[in-house]
């Protein structure tokens, strides 16, 4: 398999894709039809995602749990959007311990039911409140197309789920949620994201606001980053989640809750691949440098691997998550191309002409070729390594960043609202019209992504039917 | 709740547990038979343990991947003594997306059987071995007798799986992870453990041979507190896991597993706690110690709150994991009682007159009254506070041992032997015959624990039959 060519994102964007995540061990197809393997160097990545996120939410007051994964079937039932939104992508589990079960159960398909179920319980009075729990978990939904970490049967994610005394409160934590997944996708990730409000057709079943993050793949589509959701009191009612407030009255607690999933994988994979292969953003590859140590002769091989391992302990030490390539049997080319594939930021070369020099060379995984070398004073090395993966990690949100601008149109009338989403984003004054929603994807099958947050102001008319129309939002094809 | 007493130890050790656990807020029942929700300060507790046994793993050379929870049926069934084992604990999802499915799945009771389908593909020469992949995910086994933390319906745990070119490379994995749950065992659960290999009714199904540490709770009973299996050749035959070995001969491979779940929770409360509740130890307490700020007047208020967050930024700063109760409307004593409660090891507490004499109280969790109090110097608190923490950790390990050999009788007769195994554990020479093990179950509900690593040496008779007997074993009544 590491013989054939990989095809170019140009030729085939998805089959590259494909190829990308078997390639570099990220992940694998399950025997069950539209599971994943998650392989350790995918999991290595995901885990440097999780940790990234879960500092966050714990520096916002947010604490883990962890909900059972088996849910009666009734409780699906409960919030009548919810139902209609889950009912058909439900895993039903009818038989346990060899007989078959008074009532189904599901596989969660996200945990709003069950939390609810638990919050009813704990929550007494005021003080109570806020709830704030997030876990890190897997759910399952039935869907017929899967593809390797964007839509699969099984994925893993984690969910928040808070509760709060007033609407105020629980439209700020979902905001606070947006802005915390903002700053990760745009610091971490280094992929630039558009915050937003989704339609009712698209929003979450059972919430009253979704907001969602867009982000611009490499192929101009769209995918939906993660999605944080203001469920007003749909759950608190359906569940009976109530307090006591200060003056002894019972009331509806507010509720709101919160994903990101291994679908960012996807994205990062689409977002700053080329026709190598992965690259990863520095902040969270498992590898943030891979030395390559070359050398024909024992004596050469003697002398390379020591000064080899030297640079691998005092990058180590610098906290660089470094790793050496000593397979034997295999040739530095072989080598340069695989970790290429796998995206590795940063490539250390060590050769006996390097040696005598007391330097290596630096090479730059986003910057194939000479562009991207550079040689560097072994005494310089740790330096100069942290100082390029900062500018590897900067690169590869400004590229990203230059990408979107340059695909996102704003077209002035449908005509160039049809070109604009069939390479990249329209951003167009819409009326806020299920019709012209329905329209637009009937005929160009672009699907509303977003209203985004940042607004240019002023107003105007929809793109679609003319009418006056306030707000601009985004159209794309998307994952 | 809080208001009512709690059973204590000697009266119900059964209640006592059920209503520390709640009380403590570690878990709570969920809707479904048998399953539980693990509450935030029980998954924080989690957290501990896993970030404490993730860096051993890693340390040794593994890595975390993640296999599917949905494992086709028939795949249960192709390791022999697998099928029988697990058959009559499975969960069956028959349904999916509405539909019936032409072949039912189970939900992981464990996943040796999986992860040796993907094994069978990803390794086909020497060069790939070892592969050394752990998990952190939640299994399901359909048990009729449950109790929280000690024996759920699902429940959280990491496996371990790696497969290895020769029988001596898989034992000797196979018993590094034995030493790596010892290790963590000893020195951050602080509960004494005896490392020893199961019978041949008591192992794993599946398995060649099986570890296992045992610990005596606090009842005198046994628990088991993880395992680790050599699963020989068993399932690289059962599934193909074949490689080419240097000659070019292809070779199956040999495989461990190993697992620690979520029942070392319940093996902490029932090591430590008393009959005020859950006594941490401090390496994997949530918080090592709590502030309790004490006050009447606005006047003192001030000048304690002001002391006390000073000192809790310098704790934070020292690495110490700190907490104030700063509650408004509940009583000092109230406070302490709910800490004691959730076992934080050390509570410092700050009055106006400890301020006045810039001094604080400290006193530790595992020795009530007067005997666990000091008087620290604020200046001094950061540097106490760690070398405080050091000692109750080294002192709760120290009580259990002791309390175990006062515990372990060495049976001279069958007579002593019953009398042993009614109040701990009995240390006695065994034949090794299954009759004999099965005879002693029948009569004395005990079963054999162990075949403890270290051996005293020399020969006797069967406890139960008098045969020659060439090792001593525990034996004792389990959860």
């Amino acid at each position: 398999m590491g013989d054939q060519k990989l095809p170019s994102r140009a030729e085939d964007f998805s089959e590259w894709y494909n190829q990308v995540v078997l390639r570099a061990e990220l992940a694998d197809y399950a025997p069950v039809r539209g599971c994943m393997i998650v392989r350790p160097y995918g999991w290595a990545l995901w885990e440097n995602i999780t940790a990234a996120l879960d500092r966050r939410f714990k520096a916002t007051g947010h604490m883990n749990a962890a909900f059972p994964l088996l849910i009666p079937r009734s409780f699906i039932d409960k919030e009548q959007s919810h139902v209609a939104g889950f009912s058909p992508e439900l895993a039903v589990v009818t038989h346990g311990g060899g007989e078959k079960l008074e009532e189904p159960l599901v596989i969660r398909p996200t945990s709003e039911t069950i939390v609810g179920h638990a919050y009813a319980k704990w929550i007494q009075s005021y003080r109570d409140l806020p709830v704030l729990i997030n876990q890190w978990n897997s759910v399952v939904r039935w869907e017929l197309r899967t593809k390797l970490f964007l839509r699969t049967l099984e994925f893993f994610w984690q969910e928040g789920h808070t509760a709060h005394a007033t609407a105020s409160e629980a439209e700020a934590e979902t905001r606070q949620m947006v802005d915390v997944y903002v700053d990760f996708a745009m610091k971490d990730a280094a992929v630039p994201v558009i915050p937003g409000r989704k339609s009712e057709a698209e929003k979450f079943a059972g919430a009253d606001v979704t907001y969602a993050l867009e982000a611009m793949m490499g192929d101009g589509k769209a995918l939906q980053f993660c999605t944080s959701h203001n469920l007003g009191q749909n759950f608190a009612k359906a569940f009976e989640i109530r307090y006591l407030d200060k003056t002894g009255q019972l009331q509806h607690c507010w509720t709101t809750s919160w994903g990101l999933s291994t679908r960012v994988v996807g994205a990062i994979i689409m977002v700053h691949g080329d026709d190598q292969g992965l690259i990863l953003p520095p902040k969270l590859a498992p590898y943030q440098a891979v030395i390559v140590p070359i050398f024909k002769s024992d004596e050469e091989k003697a002398q390379v691997m020591e000064a080899a391992r030297r640079i691998r302990a005092e990058l180590l030490n610098a906290e660089v998550r470094v790793t050496m390539d000593e397979r034997e049997g295999v040739s530095p080319g072989f080598k340069f191309n695989d970790w290429e594939m796998r995206g590795v930021p940063l490539r250390i070369e060590l050769g006996p002409k390097h040696f005598a020099k007391g330097s290596v060379v630096l090479a730059r995984r986003d910057k194939p070729g000479k562009e991207g070398k550079s040689f560097v004073l072994q005494a310089e090395l740790a330096e100069a390594t942290k100082r390029t993966l900062a500018e590897v990690q900067q690169a590869l949100h400004d590229r990203a960043l230059a990408f979107r601008k340059a695909n996102t149109g704003e077209p002035k009338d449908y005509g160039e609202f049809k070109q604009a989403v069939e390479t990249g984003f329209a951003l167009a004054f819409w009326c806020g019209s299920a019709g012209c929603e329905a329209k637009i994807k009937e005929e160009t099958k672009a699907t509303m992504r977003c209203i985004p947050l940042e607004q240019s102001g002023g107003s105007g008319s929809c793109i679609c039917c003319g009418q006056p129309a306030k707000e601009r939002a985004i159209f794309a094809k998307a994952y």
